[in-house]
């Protein structure tokens, strides 16, 4: 039962739904826009067209359902983008599952069926419309929530009302989820790979942190008066990456991206710097070690120094685990059609597969992105791993 | 000859003129404001009381001349303040200057020409009164200056224009300049000294630099794969205190007090950051070192780091030394007065005196700030220093 997909078929879908919201290169299609509207429609008709039943529900979620009774396998990601986005976040995940559907259809195959999930982007927080439809977050409360121009969830959903076909479709209707996603970093790229096998999506902690020291004049205060909070968090950092070294995985990653001096001036010995860290990693053990190491050496940093120490805003996002039936299945599928040329990697990056992953049996495939580049309207895959990833979830489906 | 100051005298014209645009414990009398014109009318009256002929030249600067003829001694300081500032910073130097010169008219001593220069605090730039005084700066050329607000400095200074009593006075009036000053830094107060005689105002280097990495998602970039700008900086900062102590004295200084990272966000490696150091010492070839061992270490960071650098905003204001003569009658008078609790030590900040060093032979005293606080409304001086500063400029007259 060889499942022969459409190249061509897949890639004018593509590119149909990119010219949805185009701008240049990219995309503009956030949540609930008419943009994202419009592409929900198109897609539902793609979805008829392939023999699916159009499912849209209250989130806004489309599922698009073979006639088949019992349980099927789902397949898909999100179309809408970020405010500036690029063309395949998302997108392809929707497209692809859209094509194996319908080829393994034609090829008398599993049935499968094919999501779009809403609001992956975070209009109104992270991954809004999966973890409405996994339960994670009850519909009522995600209607209070409030997009950056004071937009309300329950707003935005009203303007797909007419839409929607009915409840939250129950779970336990697919026996499981499969994630295609453009990589949206720079491993495959620069490694020379097709495919990569996701393992885990990491967790992500996060913490902010703040030295206080003393604020004075840049001139008249000696070098050894001084408690001055920026020569702290150089310290912290010098010695945070030392002592981690012994913690970490070469996949682990951990990020300082936000600094606020006060007073900021170039005459004044900042008195005050608060700093975001983040790390993430697909152990939960390893990101309780790091959070440990974390804490400790800013507290050391902080004393040796007699700099104040407050922390803040700590979140944490636990690692999922992917299901070894299901990457078994895309590995197996992978070393065939691209034998040394893929890898079984973690996600650094959130997807909705982290939620479904509650549920049902979830794996997630990723293709290069070119320079790693994502987030942007330069966001882009070479043809050829846009077919390919789809022929190794078409391949995947004959196990 | 003994010259005996009046204490009471003293701290009577310190309030009174703190009076004048007072804020709580601060002031608020920014130059050309009402208030600093308020308070140099009121000085100009005092003067006029102590035998001295004020005069004010069209920069907004006020002498008291002695009528005697032939040069005279000149000292002093400025009136003005920050946008709120301290009620010492300046006003100190003013007012002892009166006091010094009424002792000494009593005491039967040399004639004292009192001085408070015109924007020192720089709502047009910098010390911008004596400087243009100095020669330094053109007055077609300040005129152009203009303040934060949009007002230029030809419009701030015909406020006083019906005050102006003739043009710049010559500087071969004066034999010498003495400028005492609260410290604005903590030395003296953390020691328990009384008195500082300056021995140079020290030269400030500041340059702009900045790091340019690659933005990027911090889940999806591997640690060996980023090129982060922020972790460059860290990198630098710690080198650079290690390279420096091979060339520094006690009271050397550099700050990293400015630091911008872009796009500044938790998730988001920086791929951007700007800083300014900023560097201080009494000697040009001490700056100079650490002007290129700044620099190289900037550039062997960026280059084992695959950064970019630039580098912008180069400024170097040289050091001032401070006459050989006057800090022998100042020190010999301390020695006196205060002995076993005063110290030689170079000026961390700028005053009216660096530029008075180019005309005449000129020296600065320093009395304690409480905690080493300036520019703030908390600034502060026990009435004893005030008293004793007073005393040792009194005594140095003797010599």
């Amino acid at each position: 039962m060889p499942i022969a997909i459409n190249p061509q078929r897949l890639l004018k879908d593509l590119h149909d739904l990119r010219a949805i919201g185009a701008s240049g290169n990219g995309v503009i299609r956030p949540a609930f826009s008419d943009t994202d509207i419009e592409a929900r429609q198109w897609l539902a008709g793609r979805m008829r067209d392939a023999g699916l039943d159009p499912a849209f529900d209250p989130a806004g979620n489309l599922f698009g359902l073979p006639p088949e009774p019992g349980k099927c396998l789902l397949m898909g990601s999100h179309s809408d983008t970020q405010p500036e986005g690029g063309w395949l976040d998302g997108a392809y995940g929707v497209i692809a599952a859209l094509e194996v559907s319908r080829a393994s259809r034609e090829a008398g195959g599993p049935p499968v069926a094919v999501v779009s999930f809403q609001d992956e982007e975070g209009r109104f927080g992270v991954l809004t419309g999966s973890r409405i439809w996994a339960g994670v977050l009850p519909l009522a409360e995600a209607d209070a929530l409030v997009d950056t121009s004071g937009v309300t969830f329950v707003e935005a959903r009203r303007r797909m009302e007419p839409m929607v076909t009915g409840d939250f479709l129950p779970a336990d209707r697919f026996s499981g989820f499969v994630e295609a996603h453009i990589e949206q970093g720079p491993v495959l790229d620069q490694q020379g790979e097709s495919i990569g096998v996701v393992d885990a999506i990491v967790g992500i902690r996060t913490e902010r942190f703040r030295f206080t020291g003393a604020q004075n004049h840049a001139g008249t205060t000696p070098m050894a008066m001084r408690r001055d909070a920026f020569q702290g968090l150089a310290a912290f950092v010098n010695d945070l990456n030392a002592r981690l070294t012994g913690i970490v995985t070469p996949t682990t990653v951990w990020t300082i991206g936000h600094v606020r001096l006060h007073p900021n001036a170039p005459s004044v010995i900042p008195g005050d710097v608060e700093f975001t860290v983040q790390w993430r990693d697909g152990s939960e053990a390893r990101l309780e070690a790091m959070t440990q190491t974390i804490r400790d050496c800013a507290a050391e940093t902080a004393a040796a120094r007699g700099l104040g120490l407050e922390r803040s805003d700590f979140s944490a996002l636990a690692p999922t685990a992917m299901d070894g039936g299901l990457m078994s299945n895309l590995s197996g599928a992978a070393d065939r059609l691209a034998p040394g040329k893929w890898r079984r990697m973690p996600s650094g990056a959130l997807h909705d597969a982290a939620n479904l992953a509650r549920l049902m049996p979830t794996a997630m495939l990723f293709v290069p992105s070119i320079g790693g580049i994502s987030h942007d309207f330069a966001e882009d895959t070479a043809e050829e791993h846009l077919v390919l990833g789809v022929q190794v979830l078409a391949a995947s489906l004959e196990a």
